[in-house]
């Protein structure tokens, strides 16, 4: 068993932490992962306040150990916040801003404060908001990331923020990179692709398909999907999708996009809810590559701690040679 | 002490390759890697025939362990690697494009051939060309590189191409960088930034000094600086370096640079050749954040290896709490 100062601040048995990805991250899966040791953490994605109440409600009443939540910073306000902590999580996860304006709410609420950062700058900035946990996300990630990778990223941040916990988020799809992270000073892998590929997971069964079939050469860093949505996300920030006919068509006509999203928007969004992936966007990390099937969250959660633990053993057992 | 099957095959005590950098890894440089217990590869860079003479003949005179040299692939010729192959080297490294012309000449002469590629597609070539050993880059690396990452794509090329040894590159400067990458089961680590930051490498000392005086989210993938040079490298390549006046002036800039190349070569060649590293570009990796002095390479490689082993065992003895 691998033990971290992490799980103990978080008060879990396996160093995994669920991405909170919007629309796919429910309550469902949330509690799924916590249940099996790791830490389930609702996406709140937008702050849509009905879907955070009907996930939120199903996480809290399903889970059985610790759980949580994860908000988009730059698009959260002080009374989402409120409605998230009325359900009781144990953790909460702030990612693309800054965390300070909701730090102090958090931590009242006795909630671990978890910030994700992309940058050396954003851990300086996660330390000063008193993160209890600062997750290190690379550029390979599906869904929104910045410019910096994992590998060189995560070292970088255990330096800069130490003592506090750091977790490593992106390209994470396996017990080798479970155990990888650890060796680069990371004390858990928050993974979110991987658990998109999920039974208990929200998202298309399509959507899930393309994953499990998919190659990180396919995937790529657009603002498409997000001008053609609406979302005005600042720079450095962007989204990891795998090529679609709509990225192909739209990627790198960006000016274009502009000026004809406002039309496109409504059939975009139609396409979107019929679960038509040609059009919509499927997030998904660089680590697709890894991924080959569609289990539930227990057994992979399980499979990945293995592996991790596996992979040590067997690097010490080369040692002694 | 690690053991792995690349190591034999090299012939090396130390899972670590000198990354070839172009102008940075010399002759003495190479030798001074290998002599401790790694691979040291003289960085054969545009293939100019009387440095490579110069360099090679250091690396053979003064290598007591196997040596090496790389070459980019897509500015060589049949004649650059003859020239290259007799001076003993014992492994060959190509990078950048397609290796298969190359190979059999490589093979025949009893080289290793080392492979390194930037994505998946660039994995499976290597295969079919006999590579001995492939190096997956990550695009943190500095200098030249693609857009994958190396946390994601180590594992998903160990599985594309086994049983062939997989080296990881890009983003590692110290011991948990090499731990982390033998748990993606890689067998070694390539590194560069880390080892430009020594005192055998050649290059000026003011660029080894911005090197551990930097940090990872200076640096930039750029092709500022091949325009500049009249350098047509191939897509997806860009090189990555840190921010300098020159490059300020003219990222995301190209088209305009593009037009007035001509008459900025002559002045920029003779910025470079005086060290001037406000002009001249540093190439530099995004794992600077993790170099903060201008050790022997002897001693860097020693330390490298020593915190690898040491991660390992912390690991393996917290498994056992």
């Amino acid at each position: 068993m691998i033990h971290t100062t992490l799980m103990k601040t978080l008060g879990i048995r396996h160093p995994v932490i669920l991405a909170p990805m919007g629309g796919v991250s429910g309550g469902r899966l949330a509690a799924a992962v916590s249940n099996a040791g790791g830490l389930g953490l609702v996406g709140g994605g937008y702050g849509d306040p009905a879907w955070l109440d009907t996930e939120l409600a199903i996480a809290a009443k399903a889970a059985t150990q610790p759980w949580g939540v994860g908000l988009i910073t730059w698009t959260a306000n002080q009374q989402r916040v409120e409605q998230c902590l009325r359900y009781g999580p144990a953790a909460f996860m702030l990612s693309f801003g800054d965390p300070r304006p909701y730090a102090r709410a958090i931590k009242a609420a006795g909630c671990a404060l978890i910030c994700q950062v992309q940058d050396l700058a954003g851990a300086l900035l996660a330390r000063d908001a008193g993160a209890d946990i600062v997750v290190a996300q690379g550029t390979e990630a599906g869904g929104h990331g910045g410019l910096r990778s994992t590998f060189p990223l995560v070292p970088a941040v255990v330096d800069a923020v130490a003592p506090i916990p750091v977790a490593a988020a992106g390209g994470i799809a396996d017990g080798r990179g479970l155990a990888a992270a650890l060796m680069l000073g990371a004390q858990a892998a928050l993974i979110g692709t991987r658990f998109y590929a999920c039974s208990e997971a929200l998202g298309s069964d399509e959507a899930k398909r393309r994953i499990a079939a998919g190659h990180g050469d396919e995937t790529v860093r657009t603002r498409v999907f997000d001008i053609v949505r609406g979302y005005d996300w600042p720079a450095p920030y962007t989204g990891r999708a795998l090529r679609n006919d709509f990225l192909q068509r739209w990627h790198e006509h960006e000016p274009e996009l502009q000026t004809q999203a406002a039309a496109l928007r409504d059939p975009f969004l139609s396409a979107a809810a019929l679960g038509d992936c040609d059009t919509a966007m499927v997030w998904a990390g660089e680590a697709i590559d890894l991924i080959h099937d569609i289990p539930s969250a227990a057994s992979l959660l399980a499979s990945i701690v293995a592996q991790a633990e596996s992979q040590i053993r067997q690097a010490h057992a080369a040692l002694a040679l």
